[in-house]
């Protein structure tokens, strides 16, 4: 409460915090009095303390999330998708195009990933495009080309989710649902893949918090399903030599803050090939459970991203060396 | 073209801007090659120029957006919904209760909004919220009664809608259909309600740029649908005075880049009441065609954003001296 | 404390604590336990209570500052320089070069803006430019030439103050003291011109918070000069169509903060001069106590800032504005 | 050029470039004329373009640094202070105490950090603190420990400058000068050790772009001294949970753009020691050239920054990781 808050108007904010089944404790300081509130997080938090006369701030000590939070769950989730899984030890490497074009192109692509022992394949056929003048992705005949490359490869396929009116299909092909950064906060969505029965990979928005990204989470996992995978992908800043900032803090932070695996997104947030390797690399570092990175056979021709994917032919020594990394911070891909 | 560009590396970008029925025009400097390109806008963005070797960077210099473009209409886009107008002289003063939580609140605040001469009444029934624990708004029965506000004070209604399975029903009762900021880049939502018949309001998002929410609104355009009504509403920086940073500058710089009108949404913006009233009038002063603002009877009951609405019994005020500044501008409201 | 927190870990917050003189208030929950701490702020901000095993996060609920808090003194402070004032129903009109170039183009611009009634001429001779390859300003030999300016018109002059080892001769000449954006955070000149007997413009830096300018005026005030105006000029954000954007929140934040005066200087933050009109009729609407632009007579041969500078051709339309808009609220210039 | 720019406006821009010894070429397009300049970088930084009438954007294609580019000159930069060395293969390891509290606290840090191998010693004596009520370093009697510091370990200091009247002191005893983050665009500062013969250490300001720093790095190479070693350490974003976002994406775009070595201060971006460790991984393995951390035998008491220092006790286990990453990378410590 302000320095000239009335005794009135302190009592109001009690009385209503103990209507509401919390305890209030006043201490009344030389220069505000402060009312500890100590009830549920999730009631706590829909209270409009903020909007009663008198009141200068509202501080939560406890975070708004519950379900994903490591001070529910110590051990680390896993995730599993045919045998392939993320989490704990398990560090999982997605690769593949950024976006299904071709048969021809796709296919290509995901034996040169499955031969350098990548553990998940990925392939954008429903594409969120800034300009309504790019290409829009490929759509329902995409997922019958991503089937085809699992058949081929073995390989689990993960792909975006962008329309709770595609929900079927997707749920039918894909062996993981992408929920993109710029639906993370579409929590219609998130409901929908909640109720899902396979694994979710959430990314960030880019303008999104680490606890925004959890609350997210929790839409997922409130809905009964906990098998989310976080993803940082980079974030809006001011800096203007790369595409976003990859917030690297975030995977420490998260990998505190939550029981759910985290990857790293460094093709999104890079948006330029020469940063892939050293942002990738540093993800691992920095305790990553995983990567997902864009791969296309001549990126000078790709429709989306080429600026950013991995030409096919240098694969092979980016995954090299994602091993070898993987491999000194006792991580086990597969 | 970076300094150590070999003249194959030249060629082919040049032979690919042909191929896509561009031309180029190649600049030879000590430090680096420069390849000037004139071609449709549309086709030039689409093209991976990036991906090419020896590429160092590619400076797009006309604006990806069209459809909205001063340059394309120089005049200005007025915007009518049962008779109220907004854009070029006429200023649109949007007021009401932030959610539809009841009946009576909702008709308590039409009644005073309406008294005070406001032109649209706001009020949202699908609410987006942070927190799957925090009230998620009235749904279809909200919509009924916004409907019966409409009855009783004749101003047209503004509501959010979320999720493109309720289209129908939003179309059906809004004047006015609102893209909330964080579907701003929701693309399959933007083009459902680029196909209907009612004029939409988009916020932009808090992570996105002035260049983004006019691609949002190329979207929607692009399907036919002119009624395009921009909304500055804050974005996300390194400030945490206030919940949003509102970006003020946005105001003269969509006015100069395209014919549709601008208003602002100090209340999201500032998240706390007394700043409601200090940007609202930096608004009108920066030129904004509009405002929209959330008002209560009891702020302090409300089940969302409660410190950010205006108290009903403050709005005869507030009302004043947005009048005052409207007509010193020129600016007609009606 | 977190969740884990030990008894003896508690004990040894709390025992820190009554060491430094504060009083401590334990309250147990289920999932943290908070221990409210009440003592001088000062005090309280040194202790390291964040780095003692156990506690999970540090919420200071008082304000670091307190000489230039609005609690400590609730009347607004006027600046006053050769009898123009700043502060309270006192709007400041502060008008120059953004560099002194030249005798002429200083007392040309000089004549444009006295005409037009503005209550202080601004002008920099110690220039800090991003590159070492740019105009740095004419040094001690602009400082005669402001000095001219004044005997011209009349006007007190306001220039900036880079390097500690020039607080005299600018201490001199000046009548109000400028210490610019990047220079805010430069703790040793801000005690210098603390103990300097002439008021002080201090900007806000782009990456400054509020707080953090409250406290860089706090380090001036300490050392004795009371006389500080404060400088709103625009944050480093994501948006790219400004070259900073304008956080017209910041003036009515500190107005409820501080006693101080609050400017704004609109050229700085756009970038471009068609946008310090609405930029500068935004400040005056928010509530500033003045603003600080840039004029030249002829903008395209700036040595500094040239895309920004009013043409001193328009100044009159410029300031006539200002002054309409000043009248409506209240204002007085003089 | 804008779409409306006249004939006679693009001629007066030809002129002014061609006044300027630059050569023009001028291309016209349906909706924009496009005037491309070849010439001295420098020189066209400087002509105010922005300022004609007609002029829409000025892009600049060269970069505005020069002597510190990779462009001017392909080798690392390797920077060597009583034998240890810093850049090419070389990373250096720097650590020590945030402060110089005491004699004690410094020796017994310096003793620590010397067992596991560091290759220099850091030490603020000079604090720039955000309040002016927080403890502002020993000053000179500081540099006397460090000096013995040095004595007692053989490694070679690393201090802070802060005041341009200091430089005498802070040259004689320190091996490698710091500037602080808040002074990066502190240019008289820059100048002093640009004169200085000892290497400098030169921090990214919390919002300064990657260019920004190669700017501040260009005015100290610029005056003769080319030993400056770059060091990210969090740039000021809108997340909230790390105190800054560590940039390590500035690390590969850094080694791209310049020759000089760049480090990485982990622990100031995330202001708690739990991250530090992770994000001194993430640096190495992005591939900087060092780190710079801060150790503490009590951080619980530590005068600044208590919450950040690594515990002397852990120390070891610290040192260990860094190392066996290092090495995995190629890179010779020593």
């Amino acid at each position: 409460m302000g320095a000239q808050a009335s005794s009135e108007q302190v009592d109001e904010v009690v009385a209503r915090l103990e209507e509401a089944g919390a305890s209030a404790h006043v201490s009344h300081g030389r220069d505000a009095t402060v009312i500890g509130a100590i009830g549920e997080r999730e009631l706590l938090a829909t209270l409009p303390l903020e909007g009663f006369p008198g009141v200068e701030q509202v501080l939560p000590i406890l975070k708004p999330y519950k379900l994903v939070s490591r001070e529910l769950r110590r051990d680390a989730t896993v995730i599993e998708a045919r045998g392939r899984r993320i989490g704990d030890q398990y560090f999982g490497f997605i690769a593949g195009p950024c976006t299904v074009e071709t048969r021809e192109q796709t296919l290509e692509t995901a034996r040169v990933v499955h031969a350098e022992g990548v553990t998940m394949l990925r392939g954008g056929v429903f594409k969120p495009r800034t300009s309504p003048y790019a290409f829009q992705g490929l759509g329902a005949e995409g997922l019958e080309i991503l089937a085809e490359a699992r058949e081929l490869t073995g390989l689990p396929v993960v792909t975006e989710l962008m329309d709770p009116r595609d929900v079927e299909p997707v749920v039918e092909i894909a062996d993981v649902i992408q929920i993109g950064a710029r639906n993370m906060q579409n929590f219609n969505l998130l409901s929908e893949v909640g109720r899902a029965p396979k694994p979710v990979l959430l990314k960030r928005g880019p303008a999104s918090s680490i606890e925004e990204l959890l609350m997210a989470a929790e839409y997922v996992v409130k809905e009964g399903n906990t098998q989310v995978i976080l993803c940082e992908r980079g974030i809006k800043t001011f800096e203007r030599s790369t595409r976003y900032t990859l917030d690297i803090s975030a995977i420490p932070v998260l990998k505190h803050e939550t029981h759910l695996p985290v990857i790293v997104d460094p093709s999104h947030a890079a948006g330029k090939r020469d940063l892939v390797l050293p942002l990738a690399r540093a993800a691992v570092a920095a305790g990553a459970d995983g990567i997902i990175v864009e791969v296309h056979p001549r990126p000078e021709e790709a429709l989306c991203d080429g600026p950013q994917q991995i030409p096919a032919a240098e694969f092979a020594d980016f995954a090299h060396e994602i091993r070898a990394l993987a491999s000194l911070l006792g991580k086990t891909i597969g």
